[in-house]
């Protein structure tokens, strides 16, 4: 296989160069005397990416689906209600989750291609009059439909109704990408990932958790040992860690998170919805496909593609691998072959995502979709050279 | 600081410089067509370094301590009785892990410098006639005070007495660099990390299963979900993933088994063992200085040395880091400011290993140690020599 | 700036992973006793890439223009009189060397887009009955213009003739690339480049030596010593070097030649046909723009791209490059600021192409061309698609 | 081969992580349009590492030998006369070079061990009343034998006898690693390589040129081409290059220069000597075994040992490499068999040459010298000890 593989599936996400050189190092001691001096800014500056003053992150060695187990597990006490949503295979599986951990998750099922149902919520959480709701959980960025949700609205209901219920939000595919307001909005427990916009390999859970949640976690009756907050706490404090910490991974993110803060956050969000038009400018020119999500979520960072009638999705994405060395995200459960993915998250820019299309363009193409050839790919640069001209009057 | 740093604490290790390179690595799609077929021959050939035939062996992104709560939580119920001794820091926190965790283990204090009580645990399963103990748990290598202790030597009286309890491995510090035979010797549930002998990064938790504990773990009943067998069983078998795995470490796995097994284990074992004696010689040749652990317990990994009265290993640790860019292990909880450890696993030969008796000698001496200058040198070079020729001869 | 860094110059070009990782090494010493194991294999292999079996390769630590100097010098005389042809930057740097160096170079001047003159060749060697002319030079591949010449038919001229002129090719951005056959074509020198089709940082400088060359060269009498073959023949017939080699090129060589071979030359050469299909169908496809080689000399390396009237080429590539993270190649001399470069040579696939063909477009609309937006990325995409189903059919 | 390999020949030498990081890189046009604001910073602050305000610094692809070249073919011409001295391997490739390139070498042999003789140059040049002398040549360090010679005082006599001929100095094994004063001493050529004091990869030649060489150049008329230095200082002068440059390593060199500078070039000398001195202090301890360089001229980057009768050096050489994987150099030309060379310049610290002497011990040993196991490593870490306790009370 010749040249570059192509990455755009909602994560893993490229790695900027020079993180990549930073984890290109040999292993070193995670007691050295110096090393809290390296950990204590890192987990402070992490505060800046998810936006708390008041609360702190965790970093543990694992997946974003860790971080989900450690946010239930040190807030919630099992046979807890809490109040979720069901539309797309991430927020399913978290659902699943907090059954097995012994939570009486109240379930509603939305659409695919739609988001959290603000107005359900407001409903039921009213309804709660004896607050017997202890959490309420929101997947910002639905990764299987592409659907970016209104966490801030559902915030605004909380505070409406002055129910006390702790605001979980699975941000695995939203934080570092899109805008993501931890304190600002009241969100108690932010779920993310190091695979996403920290644009890092897998391996880092990410956990964001609010003043109030850690102390309702001092009280929280659930077994757990590995993702303890409190063992975090006492060691992070110190700049250590309660086991053997992923240090690769952690250097790595010292620079990722440089990356992030010098960019800033609110021009990484701009730039994420800059590059996603392409993409949806692209989706929208090829006849007969369709963006999953609903005009009203659509996500910045990645685009849910509904092939036409008589494609077979599951084909377009392994010619697109096997072909062009692309790889594409897959439809996922209810979607399989009937959509794919492009991941548009991360460390991109205008000439990555114009491969994107063009390999999706191509295998489309060689898997019998009717589209004209070029037509995703001249939506896609008019539209980056129209947002450009655009930037540039505005400034 | 000029040249290389020196890394000489009982894990992380060195990481070989195939591995370095097989690491640096652009990010891949872990949904991929042929990720699969990369993951399947991986996991089976970590079975021969487990020396497992009929077991299995589980990869979780987490560190060591994430494999033990997998090991416990999917094949114990909540208050079971276990068996344990405590003799060093790693076994008294994985009594603590216990107890969070709602079993109730029984466990046998030990002088640190000793192992597992074989005797002792035989009197107790011997008197459990109602098999009421569940699990018996053997730390393989206590990485705090050096002292390996004989698995093989349980299984014996489990197998005599004919106690169905299950066989929980500690081997995070074992596997991988001294004799570990998960099938011959009957174990259970064998836990690794990725960061001692399979000299890698830190990140991954091994999870060696047994057939038996396969079984058991289907009716097994404490709440879990990030480490789940039955997940990680039905994607594996497929060649994937529950969750987002940390494929950048993967990618080094395969290299690191494969230089493993090219090496054969029995050699693995034999080289580690040739290496730890030269450490010993050393120490044994240091005026005033002592090995913690009792010679029946030597450890082929890992030498913890009680420093000469009126002297301060911190001080040693942090001379040794700050004046000779070398790390070295601190004395843990009651050992500390008495004791400090030399990690001799992973990627090493003997001339890194008279730097690491270099470092260490001269900052003994710069702390006030009354040590012969070169002593322990002479000793290192004596032992590496003699050793070879014997090789040599018995060649 | 986000995402990666394009690189679509003729060279240096994109390096392959597992070259990267190749030379992502530690140091060693290159007189050890195993390091003319690795380089006598390495000077062989090569010769399969050169396509010589009688000849030789030699690898100097320099640019391109270093191996010219090494040829000239082994295997000329001042004062002797070189036929050559100037059609573009590089032609015209070897005449000045030529120049340089003492040689009387007789040079036929032909125009920009053309490439070697083989009737007037022919004409002035027909004339040169005491063969006076020691050498001819053919430029293969111009890199500033995107033209190949024809190397056979000038060795047919010569054969034809009974000439015994040596037959020089600068093959920098060609071997490696397109066709080029040392030993069938007759050619005594060849020079190659490290950062063209061997896909490796800018640093050697290859030299193909022909046996005839080679007993030449013994008695050629300019001053030389850097680049001096006996000494190279010397120490490379026991895999060693004169002086110290670049290990760290050569051991990512090893990979690139591995990679080259183990995909074979002519498959190699027909990717590269294929790819720079797609590129030239977009220039086709732009308005006003046009590719400035003559159809029978079009370069599967590179293509120049004359830009419309009113448009400065020099604002396109500043424009690709600052905006899109894009490098074009510029014009040279007479073509700077009328004409920019694509270089497709090196390790490159379909969807880099579209990028860079993207890229491209994106700067020429910004900078005011009338092309339409989409319309070379369209007949790109096209190419690709009946190109591979050709392949197809024909398989 | 487990473990790192240990390099200690006198180049090329260890390279410091961040470095090796920052040759982990993506290729880039070398003619990109910020490029050259990146290399002219670059060119200055390597004036600061050669020490000269007044002249400047070229950086060539090519090996040292290739600096060599450019120094000559630049500033001297054919027949002239040049006052040299022989005493080691490298010293007496640098009159074959003037000799081949039709200069007239006046050359004082002197015996191994010994450098540069200063009063038999004030003789012949306090003879040469009509300058036809041009140059004379100072090996300022003889990697052979480990000598080190007095530059300083050969411009000493040069200004005496107010003779006008050009200073040349190789400094290849010295410069960037012992005290060196371009400007001060009146130094017009300096010669020196990547692979050394650079800690870098070979590949560069680096060449200092002072203002009065420079003016000289213009004039001077021998063959030259990729050497030329008026090539190189109309491109230089703008941030590019005449051919492409190693772009790899000059990232590198950036890095490099950048570690050397923030240290301080006499920190940098002074860390040297300290480095050097255990190595002696070693070699004087092993019984039998003699340091080749008289005392008078001990160098700080290499020391060559002669072995005791009956040893072979070879032997010696390939049981380090073979058995303890480590590098050492070998003995040259009449000093082959006889003796080995420890090359201690580059990134290095106190455990590394603790390894380089523990394995040179081992290896004399195991070669059937009669030494004392551990007495050369005593020695050493003595020295390192004392020196350390007198730089202490001095600060």
């Amino acid at each position: 296989m010749h040249g570059y593989a192509h990455l755009f599936v909602p994560g893993p996400t490229n790695v900027p160069e020079p993180v990549r050189q930073a984890m290109n190092l040999p292993m070193e001691d995670m007691r050295a005397p110096d090393f809290g001096g390296f950990v204590k800014p890192l987990l402070d500056d992490l505060k800046q990416v998810f936006r708390t003053r008041t609360g702190r992150v965790f970093v543990f060695p694992s997946s974003g689906t860790g971080a989900w187990e450690a946010a239930f597990t040190n807030t919630l006490n099992e046979g807890d209600r809490v109040l979720m949503s069901r539309f797309g295979q991430f927020s399913t599986l978290w659902v699943e989750m907090a059954e097995r951990l012994g939570l009486r998750p109240e379930v509603l099922d939305v659409e695919w291609g739609k988001g959290v149902p603000v107005t359900e919520y407001a409903r039921i959480l009213g309804a709660d009059r004896s607050h017997e709701i202890k959490a309420v959980c929101v997947t910002q960025n639905e990764t299987a439909t592409g659907v970016t949700s209104d966490v801030k609205a559902v915030r605004e209901v909380l505070d409406a109704l002055g129910h006390p219920a702790l605001l979980f939000v699975d941000g695995v595919s939203s934080i570092a990408s899109i805008a993501f307001e931890m304190e600002d909005w009241g969100v108690d427990l932010a779920v993310a990932g190091s695979q996403k916009g920290f644009m890092l390999p897998a391996g880092l859970g990410l956990l964001g958790v609010s003043a109030k949640a850690l102390e309702v976690s001092q009280a929280a009756g659930m077994r757990r040992a590995y993702f303890e907050f409190s063992d975090m706490i006492r060691l992070n404090d110190t700049g250590y860690f309660p086991y053997t910490p992923a240090t690769q991974l952690l250097r790595g993110l010292r620079v990722s998170v440089d990356l992030l803060l010098k960019e800033g956050m609110e021009n990484v969000w701009a730039r994420q919805h800059h590059l996603a038009g392409g993409v949806r400018a692209a989706v929208r020119a090829w006849s007969g496909c369709g963006i999953v999500a609903a005009p009203e979520f659509l996500s910045d960072t990645v685009t849910t593609i509904r092939v036409p009638e008589g494609v077979d999705a599951v084909a377009v994405i392994r010619t697109a691998y096997d072909r062009y060395r692309t790889s594409l995200g897959a439809g996922l459960a209810q979607l399989s072959g009937k959509a794919f993915r492009i991941g548009h998250l991360g460390s991109l820019n205008e000439v990555m995502l114009i491969g994107a299309v063009g390999a999706a363009e191509l295998a489309l193409l060689d898997t019998g979709a009717r589209i004209e050839a070029g037509s995703g790919l001249a939506a896609a640069i008019t539209h980056y050279r129209n947002a450009k001209t655009a930037q540039q009057k505005a400034a």
